[in-house]
Parts: structure tokens; sequence; C-alpha cells
């Protein structure tokens, strides 16, 4: 099973590779990973896409805890949560299907960051799920280049609050 | 100088770590990474901000060139091209503040991924300027939580076609 782990850890030189180190050498999968900056710059924020069984993911998350740069672990498969993640998508449609690679970038609010005689870069956020779709639609349009970030995961308050 | 690096990567078990290790074994710093997957499953993308003089970076392009899993080093900072990277942002204004939050949320064209009676969990995109103007806006209203993601970069065609 897919889980999204968030770990917040002090932002010490090394500690991407301790994090990483830890994951690689007792052979557990790292699916995508960001890192970036918290409100406090003493303290970075890794989402970690990573799967597996059970009793894996209780042993990455006791691992995590016994790192000392790590300060709190949350896996927010075990709540509601909202998870988004952004790509950035240069297609070089032909004439004839520059139209329909608007109407696909309209259709999934997506907005065009650079565009040139013969390409459109198109910035596209959403879950993973939407991401992909996206990506299927213009394929066939000709995709020259697709970069995407890691998933981001916040808790949802909406539901937890009801 | 801060650059912005894109490594393609075979997608291969270990790569972060052996990425993120050389790094931190030679002392070069990373502030921020996002790893994700390209059209091809066979190849990862890493985009990596980190800093130095000139000789320092050359020193990254060269080691991560050395890599075995590394396919193409791109240093972002040599051409015209596109930055973003996401942030998710939890505020929970008083009540008086609710409507000056919505219309940051206008403003930086962001948009509600979640509300709940006391909280907005506000999504936006940009360059790193952006982000932290709006994070700037939002502090005084109360920011509960952030989650960013690290920068993505991709190449433009616009400038350089002219």
């Amino acid at each position: 099973m897919r889980h999204t782990i968030q770990v917040l850890v002090e932002n010490k030189f090394g500690v991407l590779s301790r994090v990483s180190g830890l994951f690689s050498g007792r052979g557990y999968n790292i699916e995508s990973i960001s890192v970036g900056p918290t409100l406090d710059n003493q303290i970075s924020q890794m989402t970690i896409v990573t799967s597996g069984d059970d009793q894996i993911i209780e042993q990455i998350n006791k691992q995590l805890n016994k790192l000392i740069d790590v300060i709190k672990v949350t896996d927010f498969t075990e709540f509601e949560h909202v998870e988004r993640e952004m790509a950035l998508i240069k297609v070089s449609p032909k004439s004839e299907h520059r139209a329909e690679a608007l109407r696909i970038v309209d259709i999934f609010r997506a907005v065009i960051v650079d565009s040139s005689p013969k390409t459109y870069t198109i910035q596209v956020t959403g879950d993973g799920k939407k991401i992909q779709a996206i990506v299927d639609l213009l394929k066939p349009l000709g995709i020259k280049e697709i970069v995407r970030t890691g998933k981001v995961a916040i808790s949802r308050e909406g539901k937890t609050a009801g």
C-alpha cells in the first residue's frame, strides 16, 4: 500500500542523505520526495511517498524517529488530508492541434506559463490522478518535456471538524 | 550564487541516496529538492537547488556526471527558464480577517483547497519570491501550517526562439 509520510527535520547539513540512506540501506522504496522550508528556518519538511505492507511502514516510522535530526513523523494515510503535486508540461502541438491543447488547459484549470511559436508550457496542479489524466490527454498532441514536483500533503480540517 | 540543477537519473534503487550522499560527503548544500517521475518510467528527474561559487558548481556537475545512474545534468542558470514551486498554507484567521484572507487568495490567483469553520487551506504556485510574498501577507492573519514542494524548472522556449 502507498503511504505519504511527512518528516519534519532539523535543517542540518546532510540530513537528506541520512534519511534517504535509511530507506536505501533497508531496502525501502522512495517513490517521490519533496524537501522544502517551513516557517521556522531551522526546520525543513520532507514529504516522502513510499509503499510497503504494514510491517515495513511501521519499521520506516520507527527508524525515522530514531534519527536525531528527525523532529516529527506523520503518516498521512491515517487521516483525512489534501495531497497535491505540480507538473510543468511542454507540448509542441501541430498547428491544427493548438486549439485542442488550449481546451485541455481550460478543462484542467491549468495555466500556460510560457509559449513560443511552436510550444506551450503548461502548469497544472492536482493529485496524482489528475496529473496523469492531463498527461494522457496531451500525449497524442506531442509532449516534449515534463517535470513534476514530488507530492506534498496537509491534514484536512473540513472533515475532521465535522 | 544559487543554482537550479536538473538531474535525469535511472529510476534505480538507492539513486537518491547516492546523489544526496555526493552532496553531503563533499560538503555541498542542498537547499531544496524535488524528485518525480518522467514520461519514461525507467527515468526519474531531480531538481536540486544548491549554492556555491563557480568552482563548487563545476565540481558538483562533474561529480554528478560520474555517477553511473546519472543520465544528464542541466544547470538552468545558464539559460532562460521557468521556475516554479507550490505551497499549501493553512491559515486560521479571526472572523474579522477572513475576508482579507480571501482577498489575498484572489490577488495571488491562489485557490482554497480545503476550508473549515476555523481554517482555510490555500494552494499557491509561483517562483520563490511570490510564495514568500503571500506567506508574508498571510502571516499576520495566523498561519497554522505550511508545506512547500521543492522548485522545479523547465527551459523557456519563448525567448530563446526570438
